[in-house]
């Protein structure tokens, strides 16, 4: 997405797809959530009805992406079968499930001089998504907007050009046979990164930009984009490890965050250690070695692994990485302040764990983390929109503007203030 | 705010400060409202007790004024006196006595698997002002700043630069008074606009930037910023005669909401008139110009105006314009539908009135309506966060993210989940 002259043609395209977005999206304001319910479920329907349509139209990416060297990690998240397009619909029934956000009232009182005062739930009216080569995001996104009461404009990269074009049409169809607008829900892929820089501009007429993928795409729409945009999903995670903190606990916190699952960014990245739990290390660093993990630590550390379990040398670099991957960087701290002044330097304000038997180490952990989530003695996996109980999320923001943390449905609304009077003046 | 290069010892000047105020933003942060409070009521006494070396800088800002020209609003929105001085004094004595939003409680639940989740409000942490030739505003900003636990860095521009320091040097001093850091409210007058300029792009260090001012200045930030900013305070508001409007309710709402204070954001610049309430638009045509509002009007309604009263054909920049003055531009429309189609078209999202005692008609406006604030039977000049019972207020948002509306104290905090655990894993 360099800074390059976009063609007017491509602008004007973009931007009418905006318009009708917009359009569309004062429609679903005022949907009722039956309505709403119908469509996702006909939506669901619909693509379990397309599935061969849409698996042959996703052949087109997957040749297209093994002709391009695209990795077997990437090509699996591309790659859409019969079975995984019905996991995609259930997915829509669940959201049809949900509580509508739309509505709800936030605040509200009777003022002094009698105007009934109300602050209520809307939607924020066109949703941008700018994501990368898995079209299953199409379907998520497609759907929280909708239940939310948002049209949404879908870019959603090149290598899944093929397969998206043919879902949005298969969506498209499902909301007009419930009475809905077609433009609730649009893709301006064919546009390519000169359209989604317009997309990144079109303020005015798109309300919010959630881009989801690697740290270079959330840069790039975070800097560039005039369009308000959330920051999402880096996770830079930290679990420290208190001079008090029990073994077996420590044990499963230290490896659950790490191993559970290593692609995901609420996995930790960096293991910060007491120097009075220097005794737990031995067998900490066995079990991480044991289950396959890279252990890249400082010297203390170093000096505390057995013979049997190999380490390599941390560098300034690992403390700012976030792997995503079966590394882990551990490094010793003479006190907990130390660790937090750590996590301040090299935290991108995801999530961070204290394991403690202490009150005051976890209450003073609390205080001074500046981060969207800290978990005191649990895993760093639970910051997650389903098990936080909001449902399903539409990302983690990393940010602390308007959301932080999981983005449920009820992030996908703004609100609006609602005074009812009786001829009432301001004297 | 042009596109030149900055110099690098005003970009080292200039982030330097912001990251003292980051240090100093993590003292505030765990601050209790005690200590907090103290620090209030100490500014306030240390403005008073200064007022006089504060009226004396301000005289250099008001000689400088003068020899640019400036006009007599603005330089009056520029003087300081010992009285102004109380005044301002007395405002952070109210944010005093304000509730403390840090540590509110927003959300929370026992988990199925017994992790307790609470959401609380933490400050924002950095919280970054541009603003105009408005020494007061420093003087607010700081406090509302201090009261919500976050550092201030504050722009005030080049008209207000030698009030703005000493009120600033003296601030500070009352910072220290009672044991609180001094970067804590700092100001970057002296860098200029380069300075301006590398604090809307200090991303990581100022976690939010908070325009005010005119809609140039709101607009530059808005668009040149990477810090996240919420655009405030532009209100093309409109007020809407029903059909079923009572002459009564209509006269008084019409006439306070444009000419009760008119160089405010919350001010109705245009009136929107059913073609069923024609009869009543002698009367308030009448009243209007009596008034001393300058009427703008479209045909139907210039037929409708009594011989006594002139009226000026309406252009379509003054459907778009917000007057600030006593002007007022009027149309004719069909319909509800009508009217809520030039408000889409026009509005800039801040406040609109309806006039009815039709509850179908009062219905369909809230529900399409798509702005910060809809007054049922009242004058628009409700929306105001003392009149919402916010307390004092930093800006009025018309943006849909983060907030919406008045913004108080509590919109400059952010949140956190806290997860407590027992050595809870992810299975």
């Amino acid at each position: 997405m360099t800074e390059t002259a976009i063609p007017t043609d491509v602008e004007s395209a973009v931007l009418e797809a905006c318009r009708r977005a917009k359009l569309a999206s004062r429609a679903l304001a005022t949907a009722t959530t039956t309505t709403k319910n119908d469509a996702l479920y006909a939506m669901a329907d619909a693509l379990v009805a397309n599935a061969a349509r849409i698996v042959e139209a996703n052949a087109v990416d997957l040749e297209r992406g093994r002709a391009n060297d695209m990795s077997p990690g990437l090509l699996d998240r591309l790659e859409l079968t019969e079975q995984r397009i019905a996991a995609i619909a259930d997915a829509l029934r669940y959201v049809a499930t949900l509580p509508d956000p739309v509505g709800e009232i936030r605040r509200g009182s009777t003022l002094a001089n009698g105007i009934r005062l109300v602050q209520k739930a809307v939607p924020m009216g066109v949703v941008g998504m700018i994501y990368e080569a898995r079209p299953n995001v199409t379907v998520d996104a497609a759907g929280l907007a909708l239940k939310s009461g948002n049209a949404a404009v879908l870019r959603g990269g090149s290598a899944a050009a093929s397969s998206n074009e043919v879902i949005v049409a298969v969506l498209q169809e499902a909301l007009e046979s419930v009475g809905l607008p077609k433009d609730a829900v649009q893709s301006i892929d064919a546009y390519g990164r000169p359209g989604a820089r317009v997309l990144m501009n079109a303020r005015g007429l798109v309300d919010v930009l959630v881009p989801r993928g690697g740290r270079d795409l959330i840069q790039t729409v975070v800097r560039d984009s005039t369009v308000p945009a959330i920051e999402t999903g880096e996770g830079n995670c930290h679990v420290y490890l208190d001079a008090s903190a029990p073994l077996d606990r420590a044990m499963a916190i230290v490896l659950n965050s790490k191993t559970h699952r290593v692609g995901v960014c609420n996995a930790a990245e960096t293991l910060l250690v007491h120097r009075d739990a220097e005794d737990k290390m031995p067998q900490i660093l066995t079990a991480l070695h044991e289950a396959g993990v890279t252990l890249h630590v400082d010297d203390a550390i170093a000096d505390l692994a057995p013979p049997a379990v190999p380490t390599v040398p941390a560098t300034e670099e690992d403390w700012a990485t976030e792997y995503l991957s079966m590394d882990l960087a551990i490094r010793m701290v003479d006190s907990i302040d130390e660790a937090i002044q750590h996590i301040a330097r090299y935290s991108t304000g995801h999530t961070e764990a204290i394991v403690t038997n202490d009150i005051d180490a976890a209450n003073h952990f609390v205080a001074h983390i500046d981060s969207a989530a800290v978990m005191v003695n649990a895993s760093t996996r639970f910051t997650d929109g389903g098990e936080f109980g909001l449902g399903a999320e539409i990302g983690i923001s990393t940010q602390k503007l308007h959301a932080r943390g999981p983005m449920g449905l009820g992030e996908l609304t703004t609100t609006t203030w609602v005074a009812y009077g009786d001829g009432h003046i301001r004297g």
